[in-house]
């Protein structure tokens, strides 16, 4: 099943990456905890409303930007699940 | 400050009245409380991944499709955001 969670995970752990962060920066600077960070980028926590855009924040990032990327992700899963139950 | 559980709430409230279906219909089809649904719509409190993809599922929607409405929503309301900021 495909999770809202975890594709904000993905999107923010890639954002990170590719700034060349490291997880006690971006927590730091969201103030949350490295713990909390790190279960909310494996898609292992959801992150409440408030503590996304800190995290957005903290990155240098729009949450539009941040859910426009979980948006596309979604579809491609989507489309890719629905060609796999047409073919079989 | 813009929540992600606002636009949310805002989406899934648009796709059941534009159905012209109830809170109870749907709510029973999507296996949560109506008070629960309610207070989704109303922004009021953070859906879980699981039973976000509940509620999409009783709306006929995909996960996709209502994220991507967000995402659009978003994008729209930051714009405006910049654009007032810009004419200050």
């Amino acid at each position: 099943m495909t999770l809202l969670r975890t594709h904000i995970g993905y999107s923010l752990r890639a954002a990170r990456t590719a700034q060349g962060r490291t997880l006690r920066s971006v927590a730091r600077d969201a103030r949350v905890s490295l713990g909390y960070l790190s279960e909310v980028e494996r898609g292992q926590k959801e992150a409440s409303s408030e503590l996304l855009n800190s995290i957005c924040s903290a990155l240098g990032l729009t949450l539009s930007s941040i859910m426009t990327d979980v948006a596309v992700e979604l579809t491609a899963r989507e489309a890719v699940t629905l060609t796999v139950v047409d073919a079989a």
